[in-house]
């Protein structure tokens, strides 16, 4: 077995065997590998794809990698959450504190931001005092204690993914459903949840471009997880827009308590209500609509808020300041019309511009920085109204049109 | 302008502008851009191609990269010869010899064999005392007296393609036509001759499989060479088979002087005819078959074998002592029949294992081993006739129906 035969049957678009995906994936994970193989091989993959079989294979592979996850102690229901990533995406902070607060287990593991996307480690950090960086067996107590806490992603629980990420990242190779699958998948089944949700993001600035590919997406996941006896469920979601009016770390944590705090009319609310009516109905094993009464019900009578309280409390977080960047500049509309479009992939890289991301995992970030769009898609502005608000490191100019389409 | 964006546009099938090669390109032969991002653009470029401007403005990246050899001040027609690789080619030594023997410059630079496929310069260095390493002085001197000299590529012309091709071959990305036009002609063109010809290898164990393909390379090559005022004219010849008997080093140069001293009723025989009567036919700009009985007499009276003499001696080599290995063993045939197939990838590979070939440019070789086939396509063979000899370190087992197929 060789590695240019193994690239070379993959481009044919042949069917690669267990053990010669896994003479590549271990090989590269053990340095013996060279990158520019690997690399050669994932753009094969995209373009010839993988069968139901390999793409099992390869999870297994990413999975036996590392360590994994034993939550059989916890005795309650565990749903895991997972999102294919969006701007200005928190519904974690919304979703773990509202399920949990109706009896099932939300285990979290969760990254950092890189480049436009935010991680929900960074929006945690915000809070002054917080820690990520939780041991397995605080975790453990925590989510016995809580039934939700959040912990970085732990060095050992699938380096594969986190090797094989980073060269797709740098080598145009996100775009595979066989890889996405493997790379989500094996990080939710090590995390050791026996029920997960995934929100299959669709549109020009997310992974997945098409509502076609979505669905292979989502049967393939439901496949996979079968061989695991693991349930998955997915929501597909378009994302041609910011989830919700914050973008950034802080800024999205206030969003996020607002949501909690009963202020339902919104669509990020009204996503995320529709996201933890799912997993409450998985975990519980009640109707949707049943769930969803719990949910709203939840949030009505400070419940969720308090699971909030709870949760950023025990990982030592303060909710006393949560102060945004001083630096702020108002952009206001140069027109008259309806906002028909945000667009998403601008916002991400004027918020990163700000100082509210980064672009490698060494540089620092403004926790005060961001964005918040005072006129989202669909509501009526006048000219010289505010449109967006900027916090942090204020560029010296910037064209409207390149973020917001009025008409 | 970044790695990553240009390898997802090509990805996308989108056409690449020259700036955009230049930066992917040049920046890896600065070492600026990574291996791995390289790869995966080729591999990219594998599965959605390139436009012919793409492909010129490629070829043109690759030939700046070095310098280029001016052979203006050689007044007679120069046409250099280019083969896309078989076992057991050694049509350069025939051909060399007997088109310069008719008044047509041939300056040839050569590579060495890596892996099943041979190279010129590995067959001449067989010959004791002959010298590949020629200055660029001393190479335009050898031409200008005798016409015909063959030089090991030097370093400076076309770094680019070393390097490139080094990663092609490890990464699955040979197969490419737009990428094999680029590397041949670059080295054609910064090698200084204004007539080309191609002859183009078609089958399983060639770099082009189909006729189909064969014909888009010939079209391509002859467009792009437009661009820089060449004449290129192909040729497309099947490669199922070992081309002539011999598969080594000096078994190789012994075969060449047979055919040169006018023993040409062989299948390799006529093709080094029609070969060089194309290169005389370009060159002295006379009709094919004028050029052919040209050639035909140049065999005949000794002249071509003569200038071969004058060739070898020219550089350093003695024709005195060509022995083979020591080491023979004589394959007889298990059966009686008709070989109606000679695994030439098979071959290759054999006369690899006996010393004939290097996995790795720093290997040495012996100069003494090969393969000998008694029998080739289309005769006949009793049962315990001599199939093929080898000469070399002799493997301990061998099944014969690896390498012949008789019915």
């Amino acid at each position: 077995m060789n590695m240019k035969e193994i690239i070379a049957k993959k481009k044919r678009g042949e069917v690669l065997s267990k053990e010669e995906l896994s003479f590549a994936f271990n090989g590269y994970l053990k340095e013996e590998v060279p990158s520019y193989q690997m690399s050669a091989l994932l753009m094969a993959i995209c373009f010839t794809g993988m069968t139901l079989e390999e793409t099992y294979h390869l999870t297994d592979i990413f999975i036996k990698s590392g360590n994994t996850l034993d939550l059989s102690t916890i005795l309650y229901p565990k749903v895991d959450k997972h999102s294919t990533g969006g701007i200005g995406d928190k519904t974690t902070l919304i979703i773990g504190p509202i399920v949990s607060s109706l009896g099932v287990v939300v285990p979290k593991m969760s990254g950092r931001g890189l480049g436009i996307t935010g991680g929900t480690i960074d929006k945690l950090e915000s809070i002054p005092g917080f820690r990520t960086a939780l041991s397995k067996e605080e975790f453990l107590t925590l989510l016995q204690k809580n039934l939700f806490a959040v912990t970085s992603q732990t060095e050992d629980l699938v380096p594969m993914d986190q090797k094989i990420y980073k060269l797709r990242d740098v080598t145009g190779t996100t775009e595979s459903l066989p890889l996405i699958v493997s790379s989500i998948l094996s990080k939710k089944i090590a995390g050791g949840a026996n029920q997960i949700l995934i929100d299959i993001k669709v549109g020009e600035g997310a992974l997945v471009k098409t509502m076609e590919d979505a669905l292979k997406l989502s049967d393939l996941m439901k496949r996979v997880a079968s061989f695991y006896n693991r349930e998955v469920q997915t929501l597909i979601t378009p994302m041609d827009t910011p989830l919700g009016r914050a973008i950034g770390n802080r800024i999205e944590v206030l969003e996020a308590m607002e949501v909690l705090k009963g202020n339902v009319h919104s669509t990020l609310a009204e996503l995320c209500i529709q996201i933890a009516s799912h997993m409450v109905s998985m975990g519980k094993k009640i109707p949707y609509d049943e769930a969803k009464e719990q949910v709203a019900a939840s949030l009505q009578n400070g419940k969720a808020y308090q699971q909030f309280v709870t949760f950023i409390q025990s990982q030592g977080g303060l909710l006393t300041d949560l102060s945004l960047s001083e630096n702020v500049q108002v952009i206001k509309s140069p027109t008259t019309g309806k906002v028909t479009k945000v667009h998403a992939y601008k916002i991400g890289e004027l918020a990163l511009s700000l100082g509210a991301g980064r672009m490698s995992l060494e540089e620092e970030i403004d926790p005060g920085a961001g964005i918040y769009l005072n006129k989202i898609v669909g509501e009526e502005v006048k000219e010289g109204d505010t449109l967006f608000t900027l916090y942090g490191k204020i560029p010296s100019s910037l064209s409207i049109e390149e973020y917001y389409e009025i008409n």
